[in-house]
């Protein structure tokens, strides 16, 4: 799926994403960056409802692991287990969640989910207005294979 | 503001609690709890999504330390700096968050707030289905005073 593909699943299988207008700008192995425009998810400051900051970053953390192990032919169902998240400074413009898939985790990850048909990873995401961050997020997904 | 009016006010300052559909159960000194309906909260597993859940803990810990401020006539905008969620069960239901003042920290943040003009306070907050825990969280709100 190319990126506007990827835009309109999510859209369609999580409402709240549609009500958030969340764009994904980027989907390559590795990295995920997913793009929130300000107008849908202000509060009465004007600036990021917090709420759509760690949901941008949850979101992102989702679609990185889900979609690397797509592309590994695993099949696995991926549900958030813990979420964490520093806001550092107001979001007053358009905010993008970037996720970095954890290289050096992902082959334990993997085995685990292979042999005991559950495991967890921990992904890390960065959210930023240009070239600033605005917040830091990790997000821990735990996985269920799906096609034994 | 009755349960009505808080609920249409958050729904007419942050549109996302609109999309969200969230609906104020109670506020009560030291206790605020906010409802979010399944169907404008699901993923496509037909559970409640990671971000609903993490959103509506950080909604309703604002507006217990925004309330409980108000009502002690003490003018100050807040924000939330950090949030943490555990997801414990998917939530296959309408959900409620509950957020408890912590009494014990409560007189030192006004007491920072009204000495140094700024004060943070960490606020815990239980998501259930009725008697069931599905989530818990804890949000961190810095308050700057706006009426000195």
């Amino acid at each position: 799926m190319n990126n506007e593909e990827t835009t309109a699943y999510l859209h369609r299988s999580i409402p709240l994403t549609a009500a958030m207008d969340v764009r994904v700008l980027a989907q390559e192995p590795g990295r995920v960056e997913i793009l929130a425009p300000i107008a849908a998810n202000a509060n009465h400051h004007g600036s990021a409802f917090g709420g759509s900051l760690s949901t941008l970053a949850i979101l992102s953390g989702w679609v990185l692991v889900q979609q690397t192990l797509d592309a590994a032919g695993i099949g696995a169902k991926l549900m958030v287990q813990r979420s964490e998240c520093d806001y550092l400074e107001p979001a007053l413009a358009d905010f993008s969640a970037e996720s970095l898939l954890p290289e050096a985790e992902w082959p334990r990850f993997v085995q685990m989910l292979q042999k005991r048909g559950r495991a967890r990873i921990t992904v890390t995401t960065t959210i930023r207005i240009g070239a600033r961050d605005v917040a830091r997020a990790s997000g821990t997904y735990a996985a269920i294979r799906s096609d034994t």
